[in-house]
């Protein structure tokens, strides 16, 4: 299998989309992060990617607090809408209709249309040079009762999106199931 | 809509999969990651959550290097092994028949068979709790020819795999086009 060699590279496979929250001089802003990842499981903490110039970095760092909503398909037009515009120019509450609403965090802005909301706590900020990886502790976690079955998060009911990035550059629902973790490789181990 | 509360959580939604290789003890394993994330652009960097005891971590740490395969569906078998075993029991990369190259580092070892390898120089690593954050420099990028089309990735051809965690505990694809990016949320300046 020949392989080609693309110099140092970012965000090749699709990632998670999200929508990263923080009040700014007092008003709740949000913008699109593809940039993110999970950093520590207990406690649970995640880490998002921001350059340093945006606004939203700005609210984070007035409050030290920010949040995470997860989009489902069915917005992904206000999704798109949060990654295009500043809101230094713009309420992009205002414009995308969204219905905010806080939790135990009095600075971490929750979109109640997004079926998963995270609040989360900043406890490392580190320079990495075009950005800052802010790593937050997740301080508690918020679910649309819709999105439920039998009491347990349901991935087909809140329907994320993946970012495929350029040249495709689109967002991709999450598709067929292609086999059960910690059980289709048990068939290896006959090779052991 | 009514929210519940479920605390905090970590992988609430689905997050690429990949293999995360070093070199420990001088031999070549694979674990299986989906706590990754995009930490840096200019220049590019990635991150990796994993458990302190980890065979893979003794190897990051004994040579400041690592990388990171990308997966297809075809390669779910090998995938989720690569999550069950631990290499200090087991030679995985003999189980899962992977072929073995390096790059420009010595040693961060590249399977051939994922469509995407990335090379990575460790940065840093934060001790975040039961998790080391492990932020690495990508100092190369491999992608298989197979999986270009006009010389640019293709994610139809590089098929990669998406981890959906409890209760669904499953590998899923990337599914279907719902929009294009920085395009449809256009639609929403008329609301401005």
């Amino acid at each position: 299998m020949a392989k080609i060699l693309m110099g140092p590279q970012t965000l090749i496979y699709p990632m998670p989309v999200l929508l990263v929250g923080a009040n700014v001089d007092d008003k709740p802003n949000f913008m699109a992060v593809a940039w993110c990842g999970i950093a520590n499981g207990e406690p649970p903490m995640i880490s998002v990617a921001m350059r340093h110039h945006r606004y939203t970095h700005r609210g984070i760092r007035q409050n030290l607090s920010f949040s995470v909503n997860v989009p489902s398909t069915d917005m992904v037009r206000e999704t798109d809408y949060c990654g295009l515009i500043s809101g230094s120019k713009i309420n992009k509450v205002e414009v995308c209709h969204f219905k905010v609403f806080y939790g135990k965090l009095d600075n971490a802005p929750l979109i109640e249309q997004c079926p998963i909301n995270l609040e989360c706590k900043v406890v490392h900020i580190l320079d990495l040079g075009s950005h800052s990886l802010i790593v937050g502790r997740i301080e508690e976690t918020h679910i649309s009762e819709s999105c439920l079955t039998d009491g347990k998060p349901d991935v087909s009911k809140i329907k994320p999106l993946a970012y495929t990035t350029a040249p495709a550059r689109q967002y991709q629902a999450i598709g067929d199931v292609i086999a059960k973790t910690y059980s289709i490789g048990e068939e290896l181990r006959a090779r052991e």
